[in-house]
């Protein structure tokens, strides 16, 4: 390993003294590091430093210091790369993140001494479509949400799989995750735990205003396309919990596999499941 | 009955339709009317008319033309009145609303000879005290909902029932509604259908990030107080999916069943479950 | 209060061994009491006993050691006397008991002080229909619940309110739960958690094979009349999980508000919502 | 082709005769083909018979004619041939069935021409360990579920994923489906759709006494392991819904892919979304 990226949540004091510990403790291993310009503005001694998107340029590994949302925007931005990305968790029991601040310097060792695999996970892809013309794009790590604003009526999404017409979900919006995501918002709404290393589209429904739906889990090859009847209300499509896109009445969302690749360094004795039965004993998602 | 008052849903043109078809037929019957003011200037004739909020000064019965949502506006304009309220039907089939189009004239004919009753519908009340100053207060037909702002994270709802702490719900929101409003945006988050006949308040979270939550109904008499920690998050208390108020961090909700009633007119023939068996088996809420 | 009933879960050694602590302490307070006969020649030393159903003719109050199961039977039996029922909880925390060990002579006392209340919960009865005649009759604090045996095929019921069609559930059965149930069987198939003071009737399906159902909550005057189409299936009728009766195809099951009630002590402090939060917390139900 | 085995479910008349017009359609066709041993003693005329399990012998396909439970056993008989099964439909809309009865000849057409894909379908395989001892196997076209039998209390079932400890599940058991059962009982039980396509195992447990449970999607090559603690309830594995097998407590279930696929005939034409549509349309599964 040549050189670490680091980037802390520069709104968590926790996460840039942590990445701090690290600073010093790679300094004692002689390593070298650069870190993202806004989080090395934040220490006092000077180092190494870099804009945000271009310290894959760089680097061979990036660490993020912050909760699941740190390593998501890191995750989408890095895509196009082959750097792959390690969380220090800061906040709760994270499922993207993966070392614990307990366990920091164990898990560097881990890091620095190859003792890791890097897992590939499955990245989505969508392109909002607005009388014929492609007017955005995006990639998303956990999901693809379309939700109606919040003074808006009910919205519809005619759903089509593969071609094929599923039904029309009256609601308050669509979730569209990776097997990665279903952990997160998808969960929340009602669907179900998919192990990350699944390639699939899980389908869930927002409080819809119909009884009769269920998640549905797709091939990794079927395209998901929604049709937006909005009426008047405010529609949004949103990356990840962190962007978001307005969405105007008979736009056409088609969600598909990217054909990139999130890569996340997993240290030797990580394991899904038991990440999932920490969390489902604490009772939080 | 000495007077009826007209309302209709001024951007339905049938509602407005209709709304004249039952003029003529008051005039046929030399039945004394009177239109809201908005209403009546979209009909081509004068007719008699008063401001929305006055109507109950002079009438005896309101008949409404749209769907729930203009019965709702309704019910909550007139609470505090004697005056009961009918439903003309002109949406999909309505929980709220009472004669279908197409049996205008029947509906009529009962209304006009006192072939109906009047059901006493619970009310909420909600209010939020900001800084131990009461900063709003609102009645409900349906729901008081505390939900998040689109670009928002999760907010923490910490919920106490008469005064016992239960839990502190994080997500999406929560809806305290009504047994009226059990089969609207409750049921879409997953809470039951409760006759509303019945007074009690159900306690639906709204896609909440943690597993064991359910449906809590209580008693009528039970108070609910809903204290908001969003972080930096926008919140919003609406108001039977009508009205909205900003919440902030730290506000405390409090929500109990309004001394005021809805008072809803059934012509002989209505039952609750007949129009749930007809949704259920249509498949839409 | 002149004479306590005790009666023990026979098969729980500590339930007979925390029974004899309280007869004990009910001699050294000088108490009058007797024991029911088969907890009784549990003891080594000779007490006072009486056939389990007779119990109520002589005393003012019947304690219960052991779990909800326990009382249940107990509340069953009693229901028809005036005599109320205090269970003491050697399981885990229960929804029906009130003392738990490690509080036992504080809630004896308590009892011995009349510092409780007593809390009078509605109960179910059924009555099967048979080619017309009334073959079984049964009263339940928790639930009656149909359900298919176990090498059977889905069972379709025929279900109405007050004489109004429904729905036919397919699937593995259906729950009629009163309040004191909610938190019970009814919970697990999904059904609301309802406050005990109510009156109500809960309607939960069990896996149904269609997705259109959700809890119906009734209220407490509605009958609900359930027609069995097993075709060659077996199919039970179940009595708070304890009792059941073997049900043919196109028998009829009335389900309605008895007019018996169980009278149960709360003693001061009692909470239900306390408890509610305990097991939300620990998450067991 | 050159020969055509053909098994009606022979408790439904319908389906023994439309086997006979296929006869007929065959023999006008000059096919040969021969009948399963006890369906062919239903017809009137002498034909070519062979015992259910020998016909792959002799065949290169195997018409079905009844429901899905008579496509499932054949599927689970013939897993080990390389033949492979159509099914005609004899009862509501199926989702293993292909042929209408409506559309009888224009299917036999496709399949003479050779107008059709074989579908290969993920089969599960489950292993029942007693005191070290393997007492009993079985595969499963749908699911393998555990289940208290109907007198029982709730069981507990430790489930490993992997040799990771997932959690106990307290309730009436658990279903482990595959993406083909995803549409049968686990669905019921709030399962997700997956497509029939995906390679998965499926865990959905059935009326849990806990609230913090949802299905989880394993990958294909994860084994899931059961420890049963059934205390003295009776307790049974379930196959297909079809077959079962007594369940002691402290038997070990290790269930996971099978080897062997379950070769589906798909005429041209067929869509598995297509069929979701018209279930949830029609509001049945």
């Amino acid at each position: 390993m040549k050189k670490i990226a680091l980037i802390a949540n520069t709104n968590k004091a926790k996460a840039v003294k942590v990445m701090e510990q690290v600073c010093n403790y790679l300094d004692s291993k002689g390593k070298d590091y650069l870190l993202e310009e806004d989080s090395a503005s934040l220490l006092e001694r000077k180092v190494k430093s870099e804009v945000y998107e271009r310290l894959v340029d760089f680097a061979d590994v990036v660490i993020v210091f912050g909760g699941d949302g740190t390593f998501l925007k890191a995750a989408r931005t890095f895509a196009a790369s082959d750097v792959p990305i390690l969380g220090i968790n800061l906040g709760q029991l994270g499922f993207l993140t993966d070392i614990e601040v307990e366990m920091l310097e164990e898990g560097l060792d881990k890091l620095l001494d190859g003792d890791y695999q890097i897992e590939e996970r499955m990245i989505l892809e969508g392109t909002v479509i607005r009388e014929n013309q492609r007017v955005n794009r995006a990639i998303a790590i956990n999901d693809l949400v379309l939700t109606k604003g919040p003074f808006s009526r009910i919205i519809k999404l005619e759903t089509f799989i593969d071609g094929e017409y599923i039904t029309t979900y009256p609601g308050d919006g669509l979730i569209i995750a990776c097997p990665t995501g279903s952990t997160a918002y998808s969960l929340s709404a009602g669907g179900p735990i998919v192990n990350p290393k699944m390639k699939s589209l899980i389908i869930t429904p927002i409080c819809p205003h119909t009884l009769n739906s269920r998640s549905i889990v797709t091939t990794e090859d079927e395209e998901i396309v929604v049709k937006v009847d909005a009426d008047h209300s405010e529609v949004m499509l949103t990356v990840d919990g962190q962007e978001s896109f307005p969405i105007l009445s008979d736009d056409i969302i088609r969600i598909s596999k990217s054909n990139l690749v999130a890569k996340m360094i997993k240290l030797e004795g990580y394991n899904f499941y038991k990440i999932l039965r920490n969390r489902l004993h604490s009772n939080r998602f």
